[in-house]
């Protein structure tokens, strides 16, 4: 009788984390000691309102990857990066970055039980930024230096002294990233016909197009995208052809002026055919809120910049496609952009009387009607 | 060939949201149009640092609800609200609420096709804790008049006018609750011993109860919880067994001093012959850093009451027994308590030299050492 009850149990394959789920894919062995907050598995929702403005059958998609842990893609890195710091006997790792890198390597490093440090310029104020990472453990010091000694410092320390390198260049990072293509393979069953995505720094565009091709050399999917990479018109090097030395934009994680991986992210556009494009802060704005007005899905900034880039280009979508715009952050990472930027629909004064409120919300006078 | 590659593809099935994968336990029907942004699926993390702290070969789970598409458990909720607000025909929701319902309630009726009203009382002027529900296209009116009158109003309004009420009230809203009990007997393939809870509005202890039970009279698993009702010491009419007139506590979500499903929950108490206790706000940020600082999790502040909870009472949770800790919400809603009680791992001002690095980080002189 307890057999039988036992047997009537369901035992729907929990979530792994992307370690598992895809380790015969990752360079990892059994002796590597896995560092999961159970990141990856991210949804990949259907924005019918975007296709809508597209037209022509075409499917859109969003991989929101800010519902991962610590609320960014960056998670997908940072558990092979620290799993694989803890496998080397690393006691801490080290980075230099004031957004969701510090905040990704502090969580997966603490959970390590490595000490996190963090290397920022003197006189960086927006503690806002940082808080998520103190909480998190980790331990930050301000040089006085700009942010190019701050990364020759962490390069430095990492040389010198047991400690590991979390910062883009290190190698395992990629290696988690690519993990995202394999699961939209996983979900749509074959590769979407263009990947749009923001492109900063340049690393994700590269370990993106890793990972569909490894899935394509496994036989997993039958073609490869086209990847269409988008930078915030003032933070676009890859699209000018030469770096930018005061990049500016709204989309603060992508406000980069020199990428770590540009001659990667331009091979990977030759390759696939894709093409790089600039996107306005205005444009990426407008996608910030389509996105949450009409599908309900709150991205950082920088995220939006993969569907106004979309937006933008729309005319070269070919019918009938099926597209997935990546959005790297959860928008609660950046209050400060949804205050200033939500629409106005807030009344005040009004009178506490139900004929007022029905007034305020718009109904016609005693209609129930609108 | 083509089909000897189609073959080789998997097809990982990807989660469908909470409605389609639980729609045989809801009262839904092939007519329910369903809304969904794929909530559900959250991560039951495994909190080894926690469990130490109780040891006896105790096992303590996270289910890290805050991972939702809006940043809370009230996605459950909303996606059986709105799905069959839009089936009954409603052109509009309603609420009264100031935090994480009027998040979910804009974020799924905008995406259904739908207007989202909120009301709140005048003066109330946290526009940061509006932003979301604002960014999701919420129309938020302001009455003269306070939250009890807010919330006379959303009721009457929903009476006379062809509006859906969301707040708690609304009876599917728990039914996609319960789901949350579902997934952690899904993923432990049995019942939890103990089921940690903050306890606020009551509305969710009530709901996991109800899901708990189901899947026991469909045999999914071979007994019940005991359920750990957790409130504030500010707010905590259960525990003291009469109303709060002026609820206090740093806990936002559970600041509820006469709960709307109080009967519910104490009945759940008493069948699953569970117990409620008050934390204190000391007691919740002490468990909110552990978690982040000691285990990567980043959760609000009313979340952590159900782990302050668990360490308050760990001398009688059995020996070998498994508990999980439900952590209702995001810690990025709540930014300020992130900056305001991080530990202060902060040194500024130190020269941009490797040395002076060094030794800031602790390391002794030309060691390598700590």
């Amino acid at each position: 009788m307890t057999l039988s009850l036992t047997a009537a149990k369901s035992y729907r394959q929990p979530w792994p984390g992307l370690i598992e789920a895809y380790r015969q894919y990752l360079p990892v062995t059994e002796n590597t000691p896995v560092v999961t907050l159970l990141e990856g598995n991210t949804p990949l929702i259907r924005v019918p309102s975007i296709a809508e403005l597209i037209g022509r059958q075409v499917r859109v998609f969003v991989k929101y990857d800010g519902l991962n842990p610590t609320g960014s893609f960056k998670d997908r890195g940072m558990t092979m990066a620290i799993s694989k710091a803890k496998e080397a006997g690393a006691k801490a790792v080290i980075c230099a970055s004031t957004g969701n890198t510090s905040a990704a390597a502090a969580a997966y490093a603490r959970r390590g039980g490595m000490r996190a440090f963090v290397i920022i310029p003197d006189g960086y104020v927006a503690l806002g930024k940082l808080a998520q990472a103190l909480l998190y453990g980790a331990e930050v010091l301000a040089i006085q230096g700009n942010f190019d000694r701050a990364l020759e410092i962490v390069r430095d320390m990492a040389n010198s002294y047991p400690i590991t390198l979390v910062n883009s260049v290190n190698p395992y990072r990629l290696e988690g990233q690519k993990t995202a293509a394999f699961e939209i393979v996983d979900t749509l069953g074959d590769t979407p016909d263009w990947l749009c995505i923001p492109v900063g720094n340049a690393g994700n565009i590269s370990a993106y197009w890793m990972g569909f091709c490894q899935y394509h050399q496994e036989g997993k999917c039958d073609r490869l995208p086209r990847m269409m990479g988008f930078q915030a018109a003032g933070a676009a090097p890859l699209v000018n052809g030469q770096p930018v030395t005061h990049p500016e934009t709204i989309a603060t994680a992508i406000r980069i002026g020199n990428p770590a991986s540009w001659e990667k992210a331009v091979a990977v556009q030759q390759a696939s055919m894709g093409s790089f494009h600039a996107v306005t802060d205005t444009e990426i704005l407008e996608a910030y809120r389509l996105l949450a007005s009409e599908e309900g899905i709150f991205c950082e900034p920088a995220s939006a910049a993969s569907v106004a880039g979309l937006l933008q280009v729309k005319d070269q979508v070919p019918t009938g496609a099926t597209v997935v715009c990546v959005l790297t952050g959860n928008g609660l990472k950046d209050p400060d952009t949804a205050i200033k930027h939500s629409s106005s629909k807030f009344k005040q004064g009004i009178q506490p009387e139900l004929k007022a409120v029905a007034e305020a919300m718009g109904f016609e006078e005693g209609s129930g009607e609108w």
